[in-house]
């Protein structure tokens, strides 16, 4: 089989990658290692940023959106037994952002593509990518239980961090920052309303706590717990208790959240890490192939849909022109808007969460640098800016 | 002897202070451990801030102040090899800070109390401080190579990081908080022109640099060296040479700055300390007693003196009126500008030096931070609100 662009993961990059490819009238295939349910039921980011949701209304993929997406304008920051709101439109001249699970992004364009588009082949297991450096790459698969070649004008890595598309780039040639934290999240799904109508974080001696909905009946709950945590050691009831004591203000002494069943409960770790370039030859690398980070400042899903914003305007301008300068740009592009994201990413991690090590004068650094986000002008509008998320073009 | 007021240091707060309290008629001592000549020469901070300018006035210790201190309207940063100019007024409505050296700071309030001020005894050094709980503390000191006792209604230890009035508040009530960090400054004052009619503060692979001036004929100079340098491994020309490497543009690769003999020579450590409370009973710490940062933010005279105009409001507010309620609040309404102070000075050091042990990931985060102040309004805006000064009762 033969495709002008060989992409590999059917997760939300991939796929809309393959959404924007299609509109451009440029041909592709999509090969995915797990089944169709498995990856409409991957639990990960839920927050869209303005450019997510207007590069999904671009890809034809927004309908449900439109009508399901919970716009939030703002988030709620509780510290030292305070809150302040961060309110998004007034302080960045409009900017809000969208709650719809990225489970539900996935639907939506798996259900396109499999209607209309190019092939989405699920249990396609890539073993190899070879021929970066040569006009012809070409994509060694297993599928229903034969080995496969997909021969591509250019490849495009979507395979998250375990993927193997990174290692069509050179050894050499590549480099990997990386930062690994000592606190892990603890995250449940409830049936429970949720406690306010946009996201709260909080800062806490106990460690951090955020507190985020799916729906206006399903809570989204995270706590910060020790790396190597197991669920098992977190029944229900303890859970609600630790929420309810990071959760709670001053003024409101008796508060708690309204409980219900939890349906699902993981142990997410915290990871930031940036592979360097983003492209080798006709091999590019999308998402969570070049870049982790820590789920705190809710820029996986967005970084990773800005990535193939950008590529998919550069595929459309080498198809129309003939030219690769946006082909050639496309990594530096990236990069710039990827180290704005990990620096949030990791502002918003180390100044919520309590490290383990951490000495008093740290905690009263967070505590000082939150007290100027709850006072200044300048402080809360970085904070927005960032959270609602930068121009493409940066 | 007996006074209303018994300041120890005769360091800037402890003179700024004594002349506050002068000019509200209320009667002090200021007790200094080492002699004129050492106090007036003592190498310290250049930078004040509109306040600290202020409150010079406002004491009546600023003419040579008006008539020789250069205002700055901005500082340059550079990193990657790009110069950045951050405009304080611009930025903060106005907002500018002048360079001043502390030592003709100290000069001018030293010939003002020796005209027409209270007691101020050099070569006098306080053993202890003892009633902070009573109604009349008690100031042992040695002068004259006599053991002597200073009656007061209130002290205040104005004699810095070492000092012994601090230890008047009772070790189960104190807390201190600190930081060390793994770097030192090597100052220097050369018979050379600045480089520039600003302050550049140099992020580089090499370590941090800073070009600063004490005069159109002198300059100060800084470079991160490593902690325990011994200043005798560095000859002028291995000084001269550094500089140039660290501050040099991309855009001007023969750049170097002018050289000429190098006066002054000093490696300085780095530290971050708070103490806190600042009072207990009639005992009060101000300045370097209190807290110290790192110079990297220019803010420690600049504390010293904020909480010394907190402190004589606090001082004629009771003289005037009977009521402590100033006085009882004074820990607390220094302590939320303090720690502001400390997280910036935190920020700047960590963001512009590089630390021995730091990885490619902490320098890409902090190009970053360092882009986005220079791409973004709201965060040069958050430096230079916070570089110029925070209003006395932030």
């Amino acid at each position: 089989m033969r495709t002008t662009v060989g992409i590999i993961g059917g997760g939300p990059s991939g796929l809309l990658l393959a959404r924007l490819l299609h509109r451009n009238g440029i041909d592709s295939v999509v090969l995915e290692s797990r089944d169709r349910a498995y990856v409409e039921q991957r639990q990960r980011a839920g927050i869209l940023e303005q450019a997510t949701v207007d590069a999904l209304r671009t890809a034809g993929a927004a309908d449900r959106l439109d009508a399901e997406g919970i716009p939030h304008d703002g988030i709620e920051l509780r510290h030292d037994g305070r809150a302040t709101r961060i309110d998004f439109p007034g302080l960045t001249g409009g900017r809000r952002v969208w709650v719809y699970a990225q489970t539900e992004v996935v639907k939506d364009l798996v259900a396109l593509q499999l209607a209309d588009g190019g092939p989405l082949r699920f249990e396609a297991e890539v073993t190899a990518v070879e021929g970066a450096d040569t006009d012809r790459p070409r994509v060694h698969y297993t599928h229903e239980g034969r080995t496969r070649i997909l021969d591509c004008d250019y490849v495009v890595g979507c395979d998250g961090y375990h993927g193997v598309t990174r290692h069509a780039v050179p050894e050499h040639l590549r480099r990997t920052h990386e930062r690994t934290y000592p606190y892990s999240w603890l995250g449940i799904l409830a049936d429970a309303p949720p406690v306010y109508d946009e996201l709260i974080y909080a800062h806490s001696e106990r460690g951090f706590a955020l507190a985020s909905m799916r729906s206006p009946a399903v809570s989204r709950l995270y706590l910060q717990v020790p790396n190597g945590t197991d669920p098992a050691d977190w029944p229900d009831e303890r859970i609600w208790d630790e929420l309810d004591a990071r959760l709670s203000l001053r003024a409101e002494p008796g508060w708690r959240l309204t409980r219900g069943p939890v349906t699902q409960k993981a142990v997410l770790p915290m990871r930031s890490s940036v592979t360097e370039p983003m492209r080798h030859g006709r091999v590019f690398l999308a998402g969570d192939a070049a870049h982790i980070v820590p789920p705190t400042g809710a820029k996986g899903l967005n970084l990773a849909a800005a990535d193939v914003v950008v590529l998919a305007r550069a595929f459309a301008h080498h198809h129309a022109t003939g030219s690769t300068e946006l082909l050639d740009a496309y990594s530096d592009t990236c990069l710039r808007r990827v180290w704005r994201a990990e620096h949030f990413s990791y502002f918003m991690t180390t100044t919520l969460h309590t490290d383990p090590a951490q000495e008093s004068f740290d905690t009263r650094l967070q505590l000082s640098q939150l007290d100027r986000i709850a006072g200044s002008r300048h402080a809360a509008a970085e904070l927005a800016e960032n959270y609602t998320g930068l121009p493409l073009d940066l």
